[in-house]
């Protein structure tokens, strides 16, 4: 099973490495993780790197084609025909091709998105419908081959429902059991709708500088 | 807030990844990724690679100091005295020592969990005993200034809990809500106790393999 997994300059660590964590552990997975470059990618706090074993280029196909998200840097790659014209070819030969968090926008900015269902972090859904998919506040979702994951750790849920799609529930419960994965966050906040107003602002605060370092009009975030 | 993150050749991705993504987003973090040399670092499976910034020798201080762990390279660890003295030093001047998963082993080898209650992946519990820690089933547990969290995502939580202590509730929540992190597994496994037998026993017979390539008595896992 061929694993692909992007990696680009400013992609947030979490968004590769939970799904990655998970989908590892397929049976007979081969996981390459692909940029425009080889070599060390930088995330998006800098001290955060990983390395790119392939170029995309260098890909010819794949069982999986999985693209994470990020802060700010997705916008980016928004603005890259050749990233977005090299996820579409290989897109073309996948089982899956699945995204996390801003992910989603990759997606569908290289016009795999269209008239599909599709979820993104809870601040860009809206985004989502620009380049014509119908945006869902959904955990995950999939649509035909495509699974896109809501923010960040939604990319954990996701990579264990393709587990259980691609090697049965008691293989998906043996990983899960692995990474131990029966979460209990300390602070319970349920679902977005349980999020107080204050924390709510707060992140939202957060997301516009983040945006403002990278002049981008803040608008978009909202 | 100077936070210090081990990595060492064979360690599980989603033990460094899962809490750095909750503590890099601490007020005035700043994250430094240590090992014996500097550059590149291979996980636990080849292709997975992240990147030493600094190397132990060079880390005088910290506030966190964050040991993960993997399935079977840990037991390197246990027996290289260099890393253990440097944990022991760095530890020294922490507010904070925490561990994700096998972690916690190499807290107990480095002498620092003595008569200490601690948790670590279930596989491992009795290792704990071994040196001379008190282990407990617990998702996470704080003795002190030491914070031990059970296997792989775990950390997660643990990180979260972290944050609550050192930034407060609202500031918990909202970096919760940046990573989307209300769980929502696709299969129910609500603890371990909920795991079905057979799911339990191909789990050992997968840690056992892992170990058996390792040259280890696979009764080291029973």
């Amino acid at each position: 099973m061929d694993i692909v997994i992007l990696l680009y300059k400013g992609f947030t660590a979490l968004d590769v490495v939970g799904p990655y964590e998970v989908l590892s552990r397929l049976p007979n997975a081969v996981v390459k993780f692909v940029a425009k470059q080889k070599g060390i990618i930088e995330s998006e706090y800098s001290s955060m790197k990983m390395v790119a074993t392939h170029t995309l280029e260098e890909i010819e196909n794949a069982d999986i084609l999985m693209i994470p998200g990020s802060t700010t840097a997705f916008l980016n790659v928004v603005k890259d025909a050749e990233t977005l014209h090299h996820v579409q070819r290989i897109d073309a030969t996948t089982q899956w091709t699945i995204s996390v968090c801003s992910g989603a926008v990759l997606l569908a900015a290289a016009g795999l998105l269209k008239g599909k269902a599709a979820t993104t972090h809870w601040g860009l859904l809206d985004m989502l419908s620009k380049f014509g998919a119908n945006p869902v506040a959904e955990r995950y979702i999939q649509h035909g081959k495509i699974i896109t994951a809501a923010g960040v750790s939604a990319g954990i849920d996701m990579a264990l429902y393709l587990t259980k799609a691609v090697a049965g529930e008691a293989y998906a419960k043996m990983v899960q059991l692995i990474i131990e994965y029966y979460p209990e966050p300390p602070i319970n906040i349920s679902d977005f709708s349980a999020v107080p107003k204050e924390v709510e602002e707060a992140a939202r605060a957060f997301f516009k500088k983040e945006m403002m370092k990278m002049n981008i009009a803040a608008a978009a975030m909202n």
